[in-house]
């Protein structure tokens, strides 16, 4: 894969990201480097590889006032980014499966025998799951991509802000998804940043671990 | 923060990443390193900043015979690895919102009239929330921390393997944990690599996106 970062410092990527506000209206991001930023993003492992996440990009101001009443928070964030960037999670991501493991086998990186013996267990045992179920295995495996978005944005030289406050019984539907298979799991603005919100501390990693 | 980064190339660290199936047993990890790791990954973002991450690291041979029955697979990352990091979501975790916005204030990255703002808003709104709401706020969070986690293992020269399929109504009581607080999101095995697992592909991201 060939990238363009404009950064590879993880240590720098990570202790310097922050999340934006105001963004600079006037940049646009491609196409081609925003699917470039996606396909990086999405090398975040998921459960048995069934990538459950779907991007859908809001760039257009038509599509950002559709996007405005939805979000109860951060419309600074909408009103100047350069996109939106709507996360969700399928809940028919198994629908893909046999896909995804035909292409393991293709590119040479997995026996035919392991491809059948993974869909054979794979398939039915996420069938067997409730709706909830699944929706906690898509939301968790969505976030891992989320976050590797937030970092990827950085070292191509954009900011981001993760947003989780909005009508996640809305989302689907206004941007033509079907709701009952598609579920909202974040949004993350991005743009180059013009003013970012308060740093911000964490709690000491004692606090929050027990060893046993 | 000082770090003991061994690579710090963030293109290495994201697309070096593979599940590793058998790790080096001869391997410990230092509490001094594990607790670096995760104060690292807990860069992550979280809503409204409430970090309701919570680490239990698992490493004596009586706690991994404990957790062995608890998960369906990956028996053999339980049995090699330095450590078998749980992590959980803390649905409590707005009682903490005090003590971390007062850090905030103290850090002198806040005012204090924000912080009494903040917490006025924050804490009824999470008061608000169902549990069900609550348990998909702290998995995604806590989500965003271990995607940085497995970038951070490598960073230190281990490699991981993220877990989803284990007994999630048993797992916090199993290590002391009360169930009614805590929600397991995932498990996180982690050491030297000897096996690592089948090379995996991914979707193209014009698959996955469209744009509006």
């Amino acid at each position: 894969m060939t990238t363009s970062f404009k950064n590879n410092e993880f240590h720098d990527l990570m202790f310097g990201r922050k999340s934006v506000r105001v963004y600079d209206e006037k940049v646009k991001i491609s196409h081609e480097e925003m699917l470039e930023m996606i396909q990086e993003a999405t090398s975040a492992p998921s459960s048995v590889n069934l990538q459950p996440w779907r991007f859908v990009v809001i760039e257009s101001e038509a599509e950002k006032a559709k996007l405005k009443p939805l979000i109860r928070f951060n419309t600074r964030q909408n009103e100047t980014s350069s996109a939106m960037i709507l996360i969700f999670g399928d809940l028919r991501c198994h629908d893909l499966a046999e896909q995804i493991y035909d292409e393991a086998v293709e590119a040479g990186k997995m026996p035919k025998e392991v491809r059948d013996q993974q869909i054979e267990a794979i398939v039915p045992y996420y069938e067997s799951f409730s709706k909830q179920k699944m929706s906690d295995v898509v939301k968790i495996d969505a976030s891992l991509a989320a976050m590797q978005l937030m970092l990827v944005a950085r070292a191509h030289g954009y900011e981001t802000n993760p947003i989780g406050g909005f009508e996640e019984e809305l989302l689907a539907e206004a941007f033509g998804l079907d709701k009952e298979r598609y579920v909202p799991v974040m949004i993350v603005s991005i743009g180059k940043e013009v003013e970012a919100g308060f740093p911000s501390t964490r709690m000491k990693a004692e606090e929050i671990t027990s060893f046993k």
